[in-house]
């Protein structure tokens, strides 16, 4: 497979991809016959891999991200954080890698840059093992969140609707096979987040995933079999500093961060406040992932933040 | 249009359908052509009217339901649940209203008789007016809860992934204009629940419902275009008494309720306790609508529930 680059040159790649991964999921078992669909593909004209699907839930697989929350506003973390994965529903109409969002200002609009796995049939009640065999495909998600929406709402006790809007997706998905970081539970590499063409985020998709994906799926499958197309989010990338702190931004040497609330929650736990703002109109975001050759096999996700 | 009595005689019926519900949607506005297509209906041949969507969001519209809830655990209710609608995202995935759901015995199975509508596309920020218009069809939706894993989870703070298993819904979508009981905006008719036979529920869909279905697709549409196919529900339904109080079993001349933990919860208001078991193997459940004329437009959901 030939890979587009996230940066520039990335459209008119040779790629191979299946005419209709739906279709393909449908079908059932087995690995797409790639080979026979070549095509050359212009990621600016992807739609999202699955455009709509009837499942997407998503974990906050990288507990770090949860623990950071807690702790920039002084609330303890439940211990049990760290063996029940938290998940919510969230939204099964997916963007394109290359969309906006037209948010309110007010709003406070962030990008959480993920991994997400497409599952075939998964029974329900299906161990961490069959779950993790029922991934077929893996890709990058942004899921765009509200963060001024988000305190009124969660307090309701009902879970995220107005203040997590419909997320993007990366213009590819991979087979778990065509991926040499997928181990078979996590992806290995480098999830990479420019805010306005500086790095902002190099976070390690492999390490510090409390749950791996084989547990996620299974929790989304122990009271209901997921059909073939349900996908399955990680949350928020995020991890330790090396020391066990809470990681800095990469200007000061550290791993940065996939959202901008994380950046905050540091800046306020290390100086008291935050001092990074959310997205404004015109902020370009671009979010891809990089193996350890510095392959993108899921091409780049590239906001332009709409007024 | 010939509607099928809930009871006896369920199959058979002449019925005016249309051959894809999701092809019309797609097609955008006006009625379906409904003659070109008449058919014989059995209903238990019939599949959810949508089998699987992009978008499932319940609301709570009959905040006496959630009042309810509050009292019988003697906690107090946020006055903006008044004003401000609950409303989680749910699986947007849909049983066929005659299957079964097999629940662990543990997880405390309850049905939810619900109203919902099927949208049309919806913008982004829709008056609620807007939203009302958009509406293309009505059906029945029983929104199984599992009601032992509710406050774990709801204690998390993400609201419900594995409580709330996919719902079922009537055999029969309707337009609004084929409804009598369509007032634009609410439906008014009796939600009738049998439980092994025996009357439990007879609640008044059009009485008590605090946000009316345009307010709910407006809540929905708020941070995100709705596409066609969108899924609203309404929430139990739920009526106060005549005097004001939580209501009666229909055995002591009350309406009953649209789910057995209502009944709980009154009971447990009442006398300290409840009396009332959650769903056993072998029990059966019944729920249609019933409008003004004693016809079923929607057909019913009849289940058996499985080992």
């Amino acid at each position: 497979m030939v890979v587009p680059a996230p940066g520039g040159g990335l459209s008119g790649h040779r790629m191979t991809a299946h005419a209709s991964l739906a279709a393909f999921l449908e079908s059932g078992e087995g690995a797409p016959e790639c080979e026979k669909d070549a095509i050359t593909l212009d990621q600016a004209d992807c739609l999202a891999p699955l455009p709509r699907t009837h499942t997407f839930l998503d974990g906050s697989a990288y507990v770090n991200h949860v623990a950071l929350v807690r702790q920039a506003r002084g609330a303890e973390m439940p211990a049990r954080f760290w063996t029940d994965p938290l998940m919510y529903q969230g939204c099964a109409d997916f963007c394109p890698g290359r969309s906006g969002y037209a948010a309110d200002p007010e709003w406070g609009l962030d990008f959480e840059g993920e991994i997400a796995v497409i599952t075939g049939d998964v029974p329900m009640g299906a161990s961490a093992d069959a779950a993790a065999a029922s991934i077929r495909f893996v890709m990058v998600l942004n899921d765009w969140s509200l963060r001024n929406l988000i305190p009124d709402e969660l307090s309701k006790g009902f879970g995220f609707v107005q203040s997590k809007p419909p997320s993007a997706c990366s213009p590819i998905a991979v087979t778990p096979d065509a991926l040499p970081g997928w181990d078979g539970r996590k992806l290995h590499g480098t999830l990479c987040v420019d805010l306005n063409g500086a790095p902002f985020g190099r976070v390690a998709t492999g390490e510090d995933m409390t749950f791996d994906f084989g547990q996620l799926v299974a929790h989304a499958a122990k009271t209901r079999a997921l059909p073939s197309g349900a996908v399955i989010g990680s949350g928020t990338v995020s991890n330790r500093d090396a020391d066990g702190g809470p990681g800095k931004p990469i200007a000061q040497g550290g791993r940065g961060y996939a959202c901008i609330a994380e950046q905050r929650m540091v800046e306020t736990i290390l100086h008291g406040a935050p001092a990074t703002g959310f997205l404004q109109a015109g902020d370009t975001v671009r979010i891809w992932y990089e193996d350890e050759r510095g392959d993108a096999p899921f091409g780049a996700l590239d906001h332009v933040i709409q007024d």
